[in-house]
């Protein structure tokens, strides 16, 4: 006879908490489907290699990795993406493109666990595929805001920060470095501010040789006024194929202006995203009251298909986990839930009644209603306060006078108002009037 | 550059089959809330020990366990009931008894992968803790009928088979039999169809010594019956507690009356259930159409939580798996869905007009309509023919002659119906009530 532990970074659902998880599914759900997103899933444990080819280092190393009974190698799955790529390579000749699909679903990464941050956790992922247009990305970037926004966050509680990887590779190159070896550089300039300016040189010395210094003053000049929309556009226009580029940025900001989401946009060059799969537009969603902590990021990954699933199709999206939007809805004080308040609770006199009363249990139910009871004889002090405990919008009481008389009592638990009506054909349906309506004096 | 393929027994969810999923997730949910049940859940992966103390032998063996990066001895949960039991042993003395928990949650069991089962499965469990009265029972097989109609299946497709391992005690006991043994007579009684005569005779003698054949006979008798409800009833009425157990069944079988399922539940001592942790009514639920297949089992288990969390809590509940029920539905043609169709397609003229257009998607989608449009320029043909995929209420039309007379075009998709409104403040509003009550001619 032990207590068993649940494992580290996983967690249990009490109702309450349960709630509040089901409530964020619907907020990204409502969101989604209100743009027209369809839903999709896939399976939680994945043949290994599906990871190991084409995750980050970091995701491959925190696998919850082992072998089948069949003796195959598999992984629980830390990200959605690859799955995504899969199933869409797969049919790519016969959907209908663009797709516009989001999928909500448990990820699991063996990393410590801290606040924010388990083990498993829940992500909505969202993306737009077969569309290379800026249009996809205004589009995915909108629901970003709106399902933020349908989580209950406001204006200026949230942002999401815009960057080019595109803008960074032609700014890069212009400074003297290979094209192909562009990623390598941009792993550099991600952890710009984790090295010291003597090992940030040192590694700059490899793609850029006697032009190091240079290229390190410049790439350090953009990174600090990279926040701005001024000075490091002006100095990012040098030639044409920039230029061009500063024109999709503008029409990316006209259309997130257009769909209405623009107050919660901020250009910031300095995000440059880890994973080196991104291609163009890259974002992050920044909580702005409280510890500013990354919500959500996504971006476009063109070519991410052809080399997973070797079919051309473009993409853009984004994920957002549960748990620091969680902590944040937490801290402003507005929990989501999705519980559903029960309507009725029948109150029942004593034995005698109670095969009458099971009756009208089964009516109100077969009429749409949630409706509790107690399931052994308990004294009426104790239904009503059972009724307050569950949240029961009223009290329908069938007592020995009550069942006499032909009638039931009804009690509005908010306003305390009491009625007596007939226990007749038509009580479910006046009862369901009432739960809508309340009852006032 | 290879094309990958999911595991064996692993499912995929492409939208439409999402679509179905969640459908059954919804009907399980609506029918569980209505009957005053509140949601839980619990890890997906769980410490081993779990189950390798509680599971039955062939859980056990199709399990899915390995040593994660820590060193911990883990398995994906192949059940439910013990990740509930921990729930319920460790908050015990503060939940409010009785508890009415259900979850929505995925299984995992390594089997052969066929018709009707999977590697990976989604379960919904239902369960009543605290409560060791027949009331609960009765609860709990009435919300097994119900969630089954909510699904879509009607009185005459599925029935739920009720038997009792208390009974069979009380019999198997009365034939000669050690009572602390009767969990492992029963369990021959499981294979009895499995075994031929020899053998069960071979397996009985253990337990009945000289009484062996008559035990055997009677046994073969009862089975033969058990589905009756004459003749067995009355040869199981040999004793006061057997007559007061035949007492329990009155009750609970008028408790089903009154509950309004009494139509859909049958009588069938034959059901035994191979687990050995049930301890009274136990219950199946059998399609009567087509092959007769469980959809769901379950039943009282009053001896589970102490052993597993050592608190004295009875309970009773049942778990149903979304893959018959499923395929009995397609086989019906009755498949569920929980798309939620689109309100909206805007068909949008040309670039001049696409900034208005994205203003129109943005109020509409504020306004609560789900909104769908072409993210590049595209001619009016294939976005109508879009529009019509994609299920669209209705067509908001926005080509330059529109833009120019200040208005739209709504198209009903349905009658095919057009009207011309004026594009004003007040057009998200007019155009949510033509999506509710359609245009007509």
């Amino acid at each position: 006879m032990s207590t068993f532990q649940s494992l580290p970074g996983f967690r249990e659902f009490y109702p309450e908490d349960c709630a509040a998880r089901n409530g964020l599914f619907r907020a990204w759900r409502t969101a989604a489907r209100r743009q027209g997103f369809v839903e999709y899933d896939a399976p939680v444990l994945e043949p290994l290699e599906l990871y190991q080819e084409k995750s980050g280092e970091e995701i491959k190393s925190q696998l919850f990795e082992f072998e089948d009974k069949g003796g195959r190698k598999v992984a629980l799955r830390p990200e959605m993406t690859p799955s995504l790529a899969r199933l869409v390579a797969a049919k790519a000749g016969s959907l209908r493109k663009p797709l516009k699909w989001f999928s909500i679903g448990e990820m699991y990464r063996y990393e410590k666990p801290q606040k924010g941050r388990g083990r498993s956790f829940y992500q909505f992922n969202a993306d737009i595929l077969g569309e290379p247009g800026v249009g996809a990305d205004a589009e995915c970037i909108a629901l970003l805001v709106e399902a933020l926004k349908e989580c209950g966050l406001r204006e200026g509680e949230f942002e999401v920060r815009i960057s080019d990887r595109k803008l960074w590779f032609l700014f890069l190159a212009a400074l003297g470095a290979d094209k192909t070896k562009i990623p390598e550089v941009l792993a550099i300039v991600d952890k710009w501010d984790k090295d010291t300016s003597d090992v940030a040189k040192k590694k700059l010395e490899i793609y850029y040789g006697n032009k190091t210094e240079n290229a390190f003053q410049k790439i350090n000049a953009f990174l600090r006024n990279a926040g701005d929309t001024g000075e490091v556009w002006e100095s990012a226009v040098q030639d044409e194929e920039t230029k061009f580029r500063i024109g999709d940025w503008s029409e990316l900001e006209k259309k997130l202006e257009d769909l209405g989401v623009k107050s919660f946009i901020k250009r910031d060059l300095r995000i440059v995203r880890g994973l080196a799969y991104y291609t163009g537009f890259v974002f992050e969603a920044y909580q702005t009251v409280g510890t500013a902590r990354a919500l959500a990021g996504g971006g476009r990954y063109d070519d991410l298909l052809m080399k997973l699933g070797g079919v051309d199709m473009p993409a853009v999206g984004f994920g957002m986990g549960d748990m620091t939007v969680s902590d944040l809805l937490n801290e402003l004080k507005r929990p989501l839930t999705d519980e559903g308040k029960l309507a009725v609770y029948l109150v029942i006199g004593g034995e005698k009644e109670r095969p009458e009363a099971l009756k009208l249990v089964g009516q109100f139910r077969a009429a749409g209603l949630s409706v509790d009871y107690p399931l052994k004889e308990e004294r009426f002090g104790k239904q009503f306060k059972t009724a307050e405990q569950c949240g029961a919008r009223l009290a329908v009481i069938l007592g020995p006078d009550e069942a006499a008389a032909g009638q039931v009592k009804i009690k509005d638990m908010l306003s305390r108002v009491e009625v007596a009506v007939p226990n007749n054909p038509g009580l479910a349906a006046n009862v369901r009037e009432i739960v809508e309506k309340g009852l006032s004096a």
